[in-house]
């Protein structure tokens, strides 16, 4: 089954310790399309500005991605500028222009609307509670957030909570929403304000699955030479969501393997600045790099 | 095969969100005794002052500890007096008495010398080459430090470091002994000054485990009440340390299953004050742990 995922199309302007690149092809729909596509159709809903450049338009559809609600508008393309240092778990934000994202309301076509799988990557929580009135039947949802939302319109967001079945969110984020230190009582707590499921990325630490009675703990795949993390949260949720839109299940088994995915997804974003990894990853990559990760957990 | 074990034994004063304990016993030592127990006789080496109680003696004994070489002298007990807060993954220092530890020399018996497997705990680099040269034919030597060891005793850390062959480190030792930001790197590093294998210990966040060519990572056992940390990372060296001893072996399958056994060691250390829970600890109980935790990973 396919997948629709709202959020933001961005140009990146990143340092890290390895170096640096202006104006990548980035922001969370990007990253979310570049891994789900592995597993399913794309459909991405976002706004761009009038001097986004088309060759990016051209390599997100080359790459498989529905670009149909991918509204371009006058103004400018949202711009996020930031850098790493250390152990490249915090991104330093230096600058970021909203731009077309302050006017954003995003518009799906008729056939889009009976999609049942949808993932609400960051943006306006508004935003994203407006999509989802639009979905005729869904099946699946996730939600990604991030401080900016829980600090300055927590009520809405918590609002749209109650809406879905899967919240992606950090551990710094979880923290803060829910107020508890223990990560397994904050995701409980974060399911009491209505998604069955808490999925906690940890960055170079792994992730954390929460469902009722349900509780796993899967580590980072182990990358030697991190060269830009961003995105790879989305990256993850990418694979995650998408593993599961095709297994069309929700069993311990099938949430797992979705963990498994999201997990080497994300490890292949790391290896380079921007989507240059993963718009060349393969599943045959995946499915590689998956055994070796398996094979870890022989105990 | 039996192993000998070099720290701390102490009096531990300690406060978490969940209540506060004057006087535990504590100390590297014993929380290392304490799961490596459960695989194999273990000798423990290390000072106690006058005021040492004498049921805490008793308590050690009654566990199957060999006490030879605990060697009780003239003067206090050493005493560690800290809190934990929010994430209790660090602990707060408030107070140290080191007493009779300024005058440790250990001593072991001609038996003792005999003996395969040595962790050297987390005492001063120079004592642990003290004892690391008075064992005949060592097989298996594991090390411990700490952070006011890689400041202040450096050049005397990596002289014994050179000798060994597990190094146990947490992520910020690792960190500001090797000066490299990633694990995977740091770990390398450390490698190249002596031990073939190193082992990072994450605390909530799992290990990582490092040799030549072979990286593993696993995350911790996610135990929802943290109720005291103190002593975690040396119960997971009793257990890694034990299992190894025990299977004699240092295949890929032992070490991972030996990472497995410390892991979820540790995981029952953190659910009650000091030694509360693991001196109750029994071989049944970590196997039920470990087919739940090996459960996580069928992928």
């Amino acid at each position: 089954m396919s997948i629709i995922v709202l959020g933001t199309v961005a140009l990146d302007t990143v340092k890290t310790p390895l170096g640096s690149k202006n104006n990548l092809l980035g922001g969370s729909a990007a990253h979310f399309s570049m891994s789900a596509r592995l597993f399913t159709q794309v459909n991405l809903v976002a706004i761009i500005g009038e001097d986004f450049p088309q060759p990016y338009i051209q390599f997100l559809h080359q790459r498989g991605i529905v670009l149909t609600s991918l509204m371009q508008e006058k103004g400018k393309t949202f711009k996020w500028e930031g850098s790493y240092e250390g152990d490249l778990n915090t991104a330093l934000t230096h600058h970021t222009e909203l731009g077309v994202l302050t006017i954003f309301k995003p518009r799906i076509t008729a056939a889009q609307r009976g999609i049942k799988n949808i993932f609400l990557a960051n943006v306006d929580p508004d935003i994203q509670r407006h999509l989802l009135t639009h979905m005729q039947n869904p099946h699946l949802v996730g939600l990604d957030s991030m401080n900016y939302w829980i600090q300055h319109k927590r009520s809405a967001l918590k609002r749209v909570l109650k809406k879905i079945d899967i919240f992606v969110a950090n551990d710094q984020e979880a923290r803060s929403l829910s107020g508890e230190q223990n990560l397994i009582k904050a995701a409980q707590c974060l399911s009491s304000y209505g998604p069955k499921m808490v999925l906690i990325k940890k960055g170079e630490h792994g992730v954390l699955f929460y469902r009722k009675k349900q509780t796993f703990a899967l580590p980072a795949y182990p990358i030697r030479k991190v060269v830009d993390p961003t995105g790879a949260g989305d990256t993850f949720a990418g694979g995650f969501m998408g593993y599961l839109a095709k297994a069309r299940k929700l069993d311990e088994r099938t949430i797992k393997r979705a963990l498994a995915y999201g997990t080497i997804a994300a490890s292949f974003n790391v290896e380079d600045f921007g989507l240059y990894r993963t718009s060349r990853l393969t599943h045959a990559d995946l499915q590689n790099r998956l055994r070796k990760f398996k094979n870890c957990f022989h105990l």
